[in-house]
């Protein structure tokens, strides 16, 4: 069966009042999230505030910022600075993020405070540092590839001898998109990365069919809820395309890992939305590959394709609202994220772009983060949606290239 | 057959490139459109602008108006001073407007200085007019009930005595929301209108099976698009209720009223989203009963209810980009108005109604426009979706009275 809100009756007519801990925007009624963080994933949140009658309030790092070019309560400060943080916070019933960046210590110290932070120091530590996560999930007995933290050379040359070359060696903070992970095949791979002094992890490279994504959301009260597990296909370790569902996946694979996310939100005490990227291997084992506690890239078709959308669903859960039903609301959904080429000067302009588009793809959901096109740079996706995968696909493959290149092709 | 986007082939790929008349946001490559007035209409066009890469520039009268709420790009004027007026448009590829009341004095100055205005000030008359608009559809061979200007009791007592009392008193400008309507039974009945000076028209009062509205979109390249027809449920002159499609409307009639919007929004050169208000007579005609030229609430539905909500296609129109898809998401929507009460200081609080509401309609959608609880107020709608007309207005009906009254029923 395909999971939706879970347990389904929990939250209904609960007899305690909501708490708000800074009490509520005295124009509306209505409470105040605070998101540390202006990029694409803020700026799709205060979409979704305006309909629950709210307005975000942003930290931005500057006033050009994605989400701060679209919203009017936005503080621009430094994430790395607890005064920043603070001020920041004097003005939020809940602070939430858009980024795992945040230090840990400002977050207990906001908290100590009296702050309602969501997702809390503790559960975000796992989405901060690789080595806190791949150590907790080993202890739930949660699948993983094989994994050792790394201290030196020594220490390298052990945990390959042992699991075989090559494998792959990452950053334990810090990393995304790619960045901070790379495939070693010797020690000699790695001299670059263990004189560098940054903490390491390795872990077994494990041979891949695919990759798949399990979006849920948690609430304080306790209240899980999960969309369909979803195909990401990546390309250069950048997520370039989400099916939803995942073509040809089973309902008991996708049950084991819907079952698995849900464990690890509430084992964890995630709130807000958890992505959990999985590995599907070629044979037939789901590994956790790694987490994220805030809208995600592979949530992003739920906008259109979903009854509740992944940042309205994020709002809720910060909010101890109820969560929103997770139903699809067509048989297949494919987004396609806009990458920055390097043609930005070259016609035809965005502007152009967005009008052809919309004219060839009448039906295709055009989402654009307010950001210059720069090289590799995630500016916008596109969302398409149908009943053939293979025709919504090369649908929304088509919308994407020909806003990014002026070309379907 | 239902009508979608019509005509469905002509803006693809056109030769000449868009000539944006102010040029773009130098930030983000995309045009500006700016809304005159700051109500829920241009609350919700902000939200749909942010996916289009755009953010609203909005003339707000008072800066806690609902869509300044939201906004960054907020300037405090006041709609009726050409040079508020004109000082707003300065940073506007597009100027529109979330309702009629723009003096058509000041938008013809504005188009005479280089403004793009859309809809234009001619097309727009017939929306602030209800003479104006009826001596056109009346010329258009549009249907509409029998009507007369009044300028004195005797033109009243001929008109009353030729087409039978009671009949419909309206002010020929300015009313809405059932404000500006009497149903007179003699001369007597209007003594006070007639005394006020007021410019007035009578139509007769035609028995009514129900009201419809045909939705639908018109971009200055031509193309037309239409949702599907849609009954709205009236109560004291305001709309309670809208449910989409206009349940057990045939084929032919659903055609009919799609036609008539669709050539009448050509005759007019409507930009944007026009609204055409139709009674469905007890005798099975269709009858034209008001125009609005700007998203309505008869079209809020179509947000999660169609593929392209009303308030995208108003900003693709007024930017001459392509028409997107008009197709519902789901065969039933039901939109039920927030109509706010006398209650607002009563336990629970509308934090607490939000929660309980969510808790106990998962699938409910919920839009709250960030305005005060008064009496009668539109403060926000619910949206919900389904295949069974009855079980979809039902719920539709009790998460909007439980967050009206905290009660259900």
């Amino acid at each position: 069966m395909m999971r939706g809100v879970y347990p389904s009756n929990l939250c209904v007519y609960r007899a305690a009042p909501i708490t708000r801990l800074r009490g509520v925007d005295q124009r509306t009624g209505l409470p105040v999230v605070g998101m540390v963080g202006a990029g694409q994933l803020a700026r799709m949140t205060h979409q979704a505030a305006i309909a629950l009658g709210q307005s975000l309030r942003i930290l931005a790092a500057d006033p050009d910022d994605g989400a701060a070019l679209v919203a009017p309560d936005v503080v621009v400060g430094d994430y790395r600075s607890l005064p920043d943080l603070q001020a920041f916070a004097a003005g939020c019933d809940v602070v939430t993020f858009d980024h795992e960046h945040v230090p840990s210590a400002h977050i207990q110290a906001l908290a100590a405070s009296g702050v309602a932070v969501r997702p809390g120091a503790e559960a975000l530590a796992h989405a901060q540092d690789k080595v806190v996560m791949r150590r907790r999930l080993t202890a739930l007995g949660a699948p993983c590839p094989e994994w050792a933290p790394i201290g030196s050379a020594d220490e390298l040359a052990g945990f390959g001898d042992a699991v075989g070359w090559p494998l792959v060696l990452k950053a334990t903070r810090g990393g995304y998109d790619g960045r901070g992970v790379w495939v070693v095949s010797s020690v000699d791979d790695a001299t670059e990365q263990l004189a560098s002094g940054t903490p390491l992890l390795a872990e077994a490279r494990v041979p891949i069919a695919r990759e798949l994504a399990a979006v849920v959301a948690r609430s304080p009260f306790g209240q899980g809820a999960a969309w369909p597990v979803v195909e990401t296909v990546q390309r250069d370790g950048i997520c370039v395309e989400v099916l939803a569902p995942a073509p040809g996946l089973s309902g008991d694979r996708a049950d084991e890992a819907q079952a698995l996310a849900l464990r690890i939100a509430a084992e964890l005490d995630v709130v807000g939305v958890l992505a959990v990227e999985l590995f599907e291997t070629v044979d037939g084992r789901l590994l956790v590959n790694e987490l994220a506690m805030r809208p995600h890239n592979s949530g992003h078709w739920t906008i259109e394709g979903a009854r509740t959308s992944q940042f309205e669903q994020h709002l809720r859960a910060v909010l101890d609202y109820p969560l929103g039903t997770t139903t699809p609301t067509a048989p297949v959904v494919v987004m396609a994220n806009l990458l920055g080429g390097s043609d930005d000067v070259k016609p035809p302009s965005i502007d152009e772009r967005v009008h052809h588009c919309m004219a060839h793809w009448p039906d295709v959901k055009i989402h654009l983060y307010g950001k210059g096109f720069r090289p590799g740079r995630k500016v916008g996706h596109v969302t398409a949606l149908g009943t053939e995968l293979a025709e919504v696909r090369a649908r929304a493959q088509a919308a994407a290239a020909y806003l990014m290149n002026g070309d379907p092709a």
